[in-house]
């Protein structure tokens, strides 16, 4: 959702291929030669070249874009929230909702427990990022790290954790939804992802 | 360590700070002030700007050196594997590793359990991007991909995961060890650490 949301923001024209993570087609060699970890998303460019990992396809879309200053320390500050969004909000939130949506939050409870635990933290830190009455994550331009955190920020209630509990971090989803060409096309889990778990 | 190597081998003079996270000292109003996500590391520019997380300290240093391409997409392969390492190794080797040096493995043995496991499944992806006999993990040149991987990869065997068994990965290690100004300056965890966690 993140590639798409900066593609249309962008107004790049793009194809959605979807790859089955829950039919295990993210692990078949066709796949791994697109990402050698296995994983989506991956952005083929029009050159047969592919990107993988979320944080790199938004740096790679924003390039020469408003969504990604020029300048090197205003650049460092959307790495530091693109990497902190990989390593605290993915790892804890998006894996915990993973869990309780493929039913598997009761089996792994004591891991399902951490990752919530860790995700209030990351949504603390969060929120104290977005202190001051700053509009976005990195001042008042918004850009692929507002994209990228609000992705799994936005549906924490469904791994069991109210982002909008956090300060100042509800008007801040509501900033980045009402920006220019903003559309969440957030998909459902598909009815087979229960018996594929 | 990872800013550490990148500064060294450019050639970089810098002061080390130690801010002592078994002393909370991490989590003080101060250190909230430098990264408000109350983690190191930081690096402190001449300015008095601050730049937390590792991947975006070393994309902010290795800015127009060998150490980053300028080609767009080289450059979208460096971030591919520095998101990698935040998103799949720091999150499972890194805590995993945190949890044995710091007596707890036992107490949080699911958690650990599944970390190693989870580690384990990203070096195989490690190794499979290091495939095709390809000296660094972007290809020819040596980048700060390979400083970001090289950090948690190469004492993974703490964590209990030997990266070695993983094929490709040992002559890689060697490989960037043998880099010009290469200097592994791990610290070993302080003797406080098993009495303040």
């Amino acid at each position: 959702m993140k590639a798409r949301i900066a593609l249309r923001q962008l107004e790049l024209p793009y194809e959605r291929m979807t790859v089955d993570l829950f039919a295990r087609e993210t692990r078949t060699p066709e796949h791994m030669a697109r990402n050698p970890d296995g994983r989506v998303p991956v952005l083929e460019l029009d050159s047969g070249a592919m990107i993988p990992e979320s944080g790199a396809i938004l740096l790679y879309l924003a390039e020469g874009t408003a969504l990604l200053p020029g300048d090197r320390l205003e650049r460092a500050r959307v790495h530091q929230w693109l990497f902190f969004e990989q390593n605290q909000i993915e790892s804890s939130l998006a894996v915990a909702r993973f869990l309780v949506l493929t039913g598997r939050a009761e089996k792994y409870r004591d891991v399902t427990q951490s990752l919530v635990a860790r995700g209030h933290g990351a949504l603390s830190s969060l929120a104290r990022g977005l202190a001051d009455d700053r509009p976005f994550i990195c001042g008042d331009a918004y850009t692929v790290a507002d994209i990228a955190l609000y992705a799994y920020v936005h549906c924490a209630h469904e791994a069991g954790a109210d982002a909008r509990e956090h300060g100042t971090i509800g008007a801040w989803l509501d900033r980045v939804e009402a920006t220019p060409g903003f559309e969440n096309d957030l998909a459902p889990f598909p009815p087979h992802a229960m018996a594929a778990s």
